[in-house]
């Protein structure tokens, strides 16, 4: 018996374990079985405890194959998945493996018809799979799948030896996918978790735009545009270091940069007209009160930076604090790019607004005075790849 | 040599798999050795890749260990740690395994200055552990950590064979272990999420809350008497199925249980003395306001529906569908409960606070007619536990 691969296929299943992308790991299994042990097809039946079934998760070789992968599916009364999860009819599973060769044999020999039927009944299920060989692996009680295997490419029968390895293989396989599955449950309940987060941020800031008659949309705008500077500086490398994080907690800051607004009277936000001194002075709290509002969550701490600064300008003539240069927040910085750009194409009760093309003049006119120059060069940028 | 407890062991290293709490395997691990190996104590030192270095994670069995677990962290520049990352001295580390006995043996004989210097030092650390043998366990190129034993409870020494398997044995707990911690990583990325989405719930929510002079605090009481009712239900069991899920959703709903009241004028939220009915009219839609504002976020189905019942009455006189009895949901007949109890309890412009035990006798007083009655039952229950 050649089990040269023996090595290879153990050191294989022990890697498995880090595999936490269940369709990687039957691919990369798979491809090991036809590749290392010379097998036509192989695949495997794995447990779906949600839909109380075994579905063939991956059959690969043999174009042949009478079953399409991905679409069959076994539930607890097919009499191979029976067989296997009861684990009492020790005289057809020799050794819990089913092997096509030594079922047939076995129906030459007398036998009960009980028997012989529930022998027929698997055989068929196999050649239905072209398996000659089902080999099933269970975790404590529960049969997590079933691995079975085609015919070899060189025409040989399985020996027994070869086959009990298997078995040893079958079940760190299984082990292998049931955490790989388990891991992927909860990573889907982590990005479900954070849409959540992000789409009930939307809802609620968008509410709260509402107040605001001027504004409808403005929030939805300057996101996407806040990210679409911040990506465009991510990929031109350079000195501004903007990773995932960054963008992640751009989205929060952008969708929540007016949520101050919040806390200024609607006579003030609505008003038909040019504000007074004292008006403005009230509008102006909005990126403080929004601060103040989210201040407490310290998971945040740096969106909170981008809410705040928001009407900073970068030669120091902003509001809440005068801060200047590099002192801004890069978050903030962004933001007020994308923010001011918005505000000057869009009307306001005393004023029109601006084309596209005299508000983009503007912006770059105003690079190193109210904006920071890097950011300017990147919504630039974006403005020649007619992205704005 | 007695490998009895080999096939014992060799089927635990597989479940460890799926065991992903860290401290759960550890212990695990570190029992089997002590338990079957016979070892007097034993540990590991596991890779943590943010402190860069081998924290020793449970050192268990013999009561005069020299470093207290937890304590104990070693970086890569220790000797011990610095040997089996770099993989080069072959001399010392044979196939890998340091053995105490074998080193000291390696010391009488002809060796390079340097080699000595590095026993001697690799020895120092081997004492510190009390161990007698180190065995590496590696994840591709990764040294994941350094399963240490002491000596055995028999006094014998432990065999090269021994050591093979313990070797194979190390990869397996390695691995799980990683595996464990990828794990935890990803469940404590998940609460925090949900803890991020909470609080930022709780923020905007107050911040809308601010809106409305007379209600200060009286979202959080709400959601905290809401979460209690329920809680008490779910402890009696009884007919009202009650979940995590559904507390998770109760939670949602009864922070935003008003944010519709964004949309109401804040001349009609403000207004000094009782509302005209034109003004009823306008505050009774914040229910269905803050419906719309959340009911394009499918997650929130069901917690949407308590906030746009919340003010329908158990006798269908309520608002906005004057739905009845079973029809009104139960996250929004519970919401409707702690709601009333809340504003009862608080001052408004034109009348005064009931007392605590004036408000509960009317709301029992109310139960079939404004109440769910079984709701009720609960909330008596919790006024009896003094958990109002």
């Amino acid at each position: 018996m050649a089990i040269d691969y023996k090595k290879e296929l153990e050191a294989a299943a022990k890697n498995m374990i880090l595999v936490h992308e269940p369709r990687t790991l039957i691919s990369m299994i798979v491809r090991l079985m036809v590749n290392k042990v010379g097998v036509i097809h192989t695949g495997i039946l794995l447990h779906d405890q949600d839909k109380e079934s075994y579905i063939l998760c991956v059959s690969r070789g043999n174009k042949g194959s009478k079953i399409p992968a991905g679409f069959a599916r076994m539930n607890y009364s097919n009499p191979l998945i029976r067989l296997f999860r009861e684990r009492k009819e020790k005289e057809v599973t020799n050794d819990g493996v089913l092997i096509s060769g030594e079922l047939r044999h076995l129906l030459k020999k007398r036998i009960g018809p009980r028997v012989k039927e529930r022998i027929e009944d698997v055989l068929r299920q196999m050649e239905m799979l072209d398996a000659v060989a089902c080999i099933p692996s269970y975790f404590q009680d529960e049969l997590l799948g079933v691995l079975f295997l085609g015919k070899k490419k060189n025409g040989r029968e399985f020996h027994r030896k070869e086959l009990d390895f298997f078995v040893a293989l079958a079940s760190d396989v299984a082990m292998a996918l049931r955490n790989a599955q388990l891991f992927k449950q909860l990573q889907d309940e982590l990005n479900r978790r954070q849409q959540l987060f992000i789409n009930t941020t939307v809802a609620l800031a968008a509410a709260i735009e509402a107040k605001d008659r001027y504004t409808h949309g403005h929030t939805e705008r300057v996101t996407n545009l806040s990210l679409e500077i911040a990506r465009t500086l991510m990929a031109d490398g350079g000195s501004i270091n903007i990773d995932n994080i960054f963008l992640e907690r751009l989205h929060i800051a952008a969708l929540l940069h007016d949520i101050g607004k919040i806390g200024v009277p609607e006579g003030i936000l609505n008003k038909d007209g040019p504000l007074t001194p004292e008006e403005w002075e009230k509008m102006r709290m909005h990126p403080v009160i929004g601060a103040k509002i989210l201040q407490t969550i310290s998971e945040l701490d740096y969106a909170v930076l981008g809410i705040k600064y928001h009407h900073e300008r970068f030669d120091g003539k902003g509001y809440p604090e005068g801060l200047a240069g590099d002192n801004i927040p890069l978050i903030a910085a962004i933001i007020a790019v994308a923010d001011t750009y918005d505000a000057m194409t869009s009307d306001r009760p005393y004023r029109k607004a601006k084309t596209e093309k005299e508000a983009i003049d503007e912006i770059s006119h105003c690079s190193g005075q109210q904006f920071n120059p890097r950011i300017v060069s990147a919504f630039l940028k974006l403005s020649r790849q007619n992205k704005i």
